[in-house]
């Protein structure tokens, strides 16, 4: 039990930590040469092309007394300019944070003036110190369990309840309501977006008496491949050339062909990867007439644009045929949201594979413990002299020794957790979707529930996942809100430092950009030629949606759960929204690159999140009512989850639509806004170029992309695959004529 | 424990009875007096409006020797002919006992000839029965009790479990592609209806600038109640016209004013009840004119038809403005299906009446049996001397008091339950669903958890639902199938008997029509006075989809829980479903009246409910193996929910937009044909008297009505307050602007 001072201390720590890593930050960000990394959205968007001052570092001694300037900074820029520069899913992220704030900020007010007096006037723990000799520290003065059994003072905690249930549940359906309004406002005033005008057809059935090839999506999987290898082949290429001309010297670089480079015969490294680079770029242009010609290739998906946004939107929301499981139409994402790979999966197909990553997700849950556990046991000592008996002579030494023993187990929970959210994507991928949106958020869910069970589940009540589910299916489901209910204020501490460790110190930690300032450099050192490739070389990433928000989450569960009874932990909270805000902030002006734009189309899951954590904190606290024998509580706490839940569905009702459907309404008065505006507007040009799969699109920096793109332009542009098809485009009448029997009425 | 004779004999006296049911019918449906009862469903048709034989008597001797000839006349009658005669719904409703015929059977047979020889051949019972002097009959003998713990026999019983499961989904998954293709060809090939062409919109926000009393619906429900009223009062006063003729004396009937005419003054009665319907015919006319003219009274409803089908498809499938809870559209039901009062029910209502109503099904499903234990503390002799002494002298007989101790406390229940249906349809009504078809599906699902609480649950662990409740809340998940699985083999006789009893004898017993005879002589008796009076004494009522549904239900719930666990019982299930087949396919013919077509919307519903019963017995069958200590069959079998949950997911995907939604290419294409086939059809003056309030249609019977929908011809049927509002439509273009501006576009 930690005691006020040791918080205190753990603190300071945390703060200074975070200090220090904001003043590394304001020296690093200052230098010329790591501009790049610090501001790349700003490359990015082509709005600076080179540092502001020149030279290699930043001797202007005045600018580093401004190292926090960047906050204000951070905060001046409105939220209207912020939209036009990072888009609305970045503004939308942004508001999480806020909404953070004004949920647990009347709440901490309101917790501290009634719950922390409430708590704090009683004796009990005193008395057992006394009596029982039980070790209790200031912390739990201040929480529920300073109150005895059966007091009536637990009649404030169940008004506390009522009031933080409502407000909370007022401010998320504010919120709902201004970002639904913000989305409908977005989409209203954008810019002409091809997206707009065009659905996504997927499952198109196979006629025998027709050739669909010229309609539909062709299979270029394959081809993306080898597009993808020749770019690596001939990156090689670049780095051994550049080596040689830096060397200076006569001698040639060499590689072995064998596995890794480590062994195989030796050949001259530039000749082996011109070979090679010719050879795959053989291989592409013949893949990519196999592709054109070849029935096999051509996936049963189409994007189909429309004259009008209100044809669209009909045509996303209704039913085509009588098999519901063909002529699929949904809205096609946007051209950079569209993941290609996904495209062809059948109806089938698709169902199985959900099923399977459903299950293989409850495993991954509450199993995973189990092979990291015995990974876990290869790592120790004995384990690696047993499978690697020549390391035997280093790893004896104390120093090494005692290296492996307290890190390496560690390491190897800490490598898992580090590639889940990419085992979360790739399962994503697997189940079908087509959207790199929709599987971010599919991710984030599943990155969510991971977190519930395996960080706040496991940490309560000490104990693997496993242990915790074969507890739970053996216990009473009366029983488990109780057991959980009853750790919830021994563990308050634990959770504070975990603030301070993973929220304050983490996020200021995020701001360094420690891996990409690493890579940049490395690829500068080693890679970059000229101008373009140093554009290259950087990789900003993006928010991070699928492990951002349900790290956000824990939090609002975190404040949720503790409210009512550990009052103290809630500004601990507080300052992690706000640093977060600030510092997300700044990254989304400065350097996060936008990958996909769903004008905030994640804000359901996000809402319906926060529900869960609100529905869960009730239970809990009505199971630690129980124990605390104030019985007589449970039914004025069980109202609350019922009372939530039936929010939760008129929000479902009154506000998702508008995330999930587009308004005729809308769609007509953009279309008759743009018609008046712009009567002579060639759409059909706009449209033709917008749904290419990327591996046609030339300009890769390679000379064969071209002359394909050309030849296929050469043919009126009918065999470029994803060509949307409007109603009166140029290609022969007949090969439309299936599309027109579906689409024709529009 | 019932042996197989005991079992012979129920068996016996309920085929009696059975039998004695369709003979008493074989002579009731002979005679001519009753033609009206047992073939009300012609006369309704107009296919018939006399007996087939004159007088009233039938003395043709030989027509009684062909008693059980109605049974192969009611299976003639081909399924194309009977969707014409008696609608989709019907035939689809039948075909749900065909359903349960074709799994069932196979099952059987296969459950006959490997479980029951796997069961017999063990000595497990008779063991037992040397040992420890247990009771043990033959039926036992061959239900999976008689295999004794750890045997390696348990391997058929999973066999058996996948073999029933994949059987069972194979028929579901057959049934639903051929019920969504008789939809949908249904839909097709139907005449014009003019909800194909209408769309109901809901929510219709007030407008400060415009009168909106021209486009929408009339909340007509006073008016609705007043027409009632004074239909009632006419009753009364016919009643008494009728007795003061048939009297002969000059004795007017008396009345008295007061509570149940018990007491009060007495009065003239035909004066009485001529003043009153005058009263009430004034205050008809009066309300009349307040909802054509009053603000308040105007619904923010409206049904909305097009000039096209696709046009109405399109509408009905898609969001139309900003605020997703206005303007909702949706398929408008059929104009006998619509149910009036609840159109006018604001979305935030809607939902707090939805939780609502949860909550107190929740209530009423655990709990009903306190207030009925309650009442029947009340209905005991002692009980009924305290609240009314001066009965004492009555019921302290023998003969009353052993009458009232034997039946009051069961009467009290058994009342209780013939209400339940009629409490879940108010409930229902409540929660503001507009169509009777929903109404009664939402009863069905309702009356089926109710069932399956209260009859299943209750009946194989011995104890009331609340008893239950709380039992499985201080259980563990684990322990819960166990503990049921290992009550179900001893269950088995009693749900044998009560197979017999509720399902073959109960079956029988429908056919005779006993409640509707009696009501329709009794009112011929009293009533009738002209031929017109005689058709509407007869109510034969329909098939009930609310209450029949949940208890075929309940039997594929006993046939699949009980499959491999005692296969005794399936034959009698069998014989169930082959009885009620038949006799209500003959009902379907002869009988019922169809109250609205839904083109079998509820088969959704049915297939998820025998899914739930596939997976519950998957689930008692896993407790039982557990009971049994055939632990390591567990895993084995946890597999087959989830397959049985994935498979679900999969229909739902495929078939269900079938039953929800309407394909475009279906509408097009009718659209389409019809114009080619009717180039100069008047769809507008077919549209224009569909969606009327059945107030403001006239030819109640009542004077006034006609003038008054006269009156509100003659203003150019623009106040018809349900009219549709085609694209052309006469009336003044400023008024329709509002609703053009959302819908005009199509």
């Amino acid at each position: 039990m930690a005691t006020l001072k040791d918080i205190g201390i753990a603190a300071g720590i945390n703060i200074l930590t975070a200090f220090i890593f904001f003043i590394i930050f304001a020296v690093l960000r200052l230098q010329p040469f790591n501009d790049r990394v610090y501001f790349s959205k700003w490359y990015l968007k082509g709005l600076r092309s080179s540092p502001a001052s020149g030279g290699f570092l930043n001797l202007d001694l005045r600018s580093y007394l401004k190292f926090l300037h960047w906050m204000p900074e951070a905060l001046k820029m409105p939220e209207r300019e912020l939209i036009d520069h990072a888009g609305l899913d970045s503004v939308v992220y942004l508001r999480i944070y806020l909404l953070g704030l004004k949920i647990f900020a009347p709440i901490a007010i309101l917790a501290w003036a009634v719950l922390v007096p409430v708590h704090w006037t009683n004796h009990t723990l005193e008395l057992a110190k006394q009596l029982k000799n039980v070790t209790a520290s200031d912390i739990d003065k201040l929480s529920v369990s300073n109150i005895p059994e059966y007091s009536k003072r637990f009649a404030t905690h169940i008004v506390m309840a009522y009031a933080f249930t409502i407000w909370t549940c007022y401010m998320l359906m504010k919120e709902y309501e201004i970002i639904a309004n913000m989305r409908l406002q977005f989409v209203a005033s954008e810019a002409r977006r091809p997206d707009q005008f065009t659905v996504l057809v997927r499952n198109v059935p196979p006629d025998p008496d027709e050739t669909v090839s010229e309609l539909v999506v062709c299979n270029a999987n394959k081809l993306a491949d080898l597009v993808d290898q020749r770019k690596k082949l001939q990156n090689w290429l670049d780095y051994y050339q550049l080596k040689l001309s830096r060397n200076n010297s006569q001698i040639r670089p060499m590689v072995k062909l064998g596995c890794l480079g480590l062994c195989g015969q030796k050949v001259d490294a530039i000749e082996h990867y011109m070979a090679e680079v010719d050879k795959t770029s053989k291989e592409i242009a013949e893949e990519r007439e196999n592709v054109v010609k070849d029935q096999k290739s051509i996936m049963p998906a189409s994007f189909v644009s429309f004259k009008t946004r209100w044809a669209a939107a009909v045509c996303a929301q209704t039913t085509q045929t009588r098999n519901p499981t063909e002529w699929l139409t949904e809205w096609a994402p946007e051209p950079r949201d569209v993941f290609w790979p996904n495209l062809a999966v059948p109806y089938v197909s698709l169902t199985i594979r959900r099923l399977a990553m459903s299950v293989a997700f409850f495993f991954l849950t509450f199993f995973f413990i189990i092979p990291i556990a015995f990974v876990q046991t290869l790592a120790t000592i004995e384990g690696i002299e047993k499978v690697a008996p020549f390391l035997k002579v280093i790893i004896e030494r104390d120093f090494i020794k005692a290296l492996i023993t307290g890190l390496l187990s560690g390491i190897v929970l800490k490598l898992f957790l580090i590639f889940l959210p990419s085992i979360l994507m790739t399962m994503s991928k697997f189940e079908g979707f087509t959207a790199i949106s929709l599987l971010e958020r599919r991710s984030a869910s599943r990155y969510y529930i991971f977190n519930l069970v395996n960080v706040f589940l496991a940490n309560v009540i000490t104990g693997a996942a496993f242990e915790q589910l074969s507890s739970f299916l053996n216990q009473s489901p009366n029983q488990i809100p109780q057991t959980i209910g009853v750790a919830i204020p021994m563990k308050a501490t634990f959770f504070i430092t975990y603030i301070m460790v993973d929220g304050w110190a983490g996020i200021a930690g995020e701001i360094l950009m420690l891996k990409p300032l690493i890579i940049y450099h490395l690829k500068n050192a080693f890679l970059v030629k000229t101008e373009k490739d140093r554009e290259e070389a950087m990789d900003p990433g993006s928010i991070g949606f699928n492990t951002g928000e349900p790290q956000i989450q824990l939090y609002f569960l975190l404040g949720l759960v503790y409210a009512p009874v550990t009052p103290m932990l809630l500004p601990f909270i507080l300052v992690f929204f706000a640093l977060a805000y600030v510092v997300y902030r700044h990254q989304i002006i400065n350097v996060y690159n936008q990958e996909y734009e769903s004008a905030a189309a994640f804000w359901p899951d996000v809402h319906g999140r926060i529900i869960t954590a609100l529905v869960i904190s009730q239970l809990l606290l009505m199971g630690l009512l129980v124990t605390k024998r104030a019985a007589m509580a449970a039914p004025f706490i069980i109202a609350l989850p019922v009372i939530t839940i039936g929010f939760h569905r008129f929000c479902k009702g009154r506000y998702e639509p508008a995330f999930v459907r587009y308004p005729l309404q809308e769609a007509m008065m953009k279309d008759t806004l743009e018609k008046a505006k712009e009567p002579n507007l060639n759409l059909k040009g706009y449209l033709q170029e917008a749904y290419i799969h990327p591996v046609f699109k030339g300009g890769d920096g390679d000379d064969d992309d071209d002359s394909v793109l050309g030849k296929l332009e050469g043919e009126e542009v009918i065999i470029v695959p994803t060509r949307p098809v409007p109603e009166e485009h140029s290609c022969s009448k007949q090969d439309q004529r299936r599309v027109f029997s579906v689409f024709g009425r529009y």
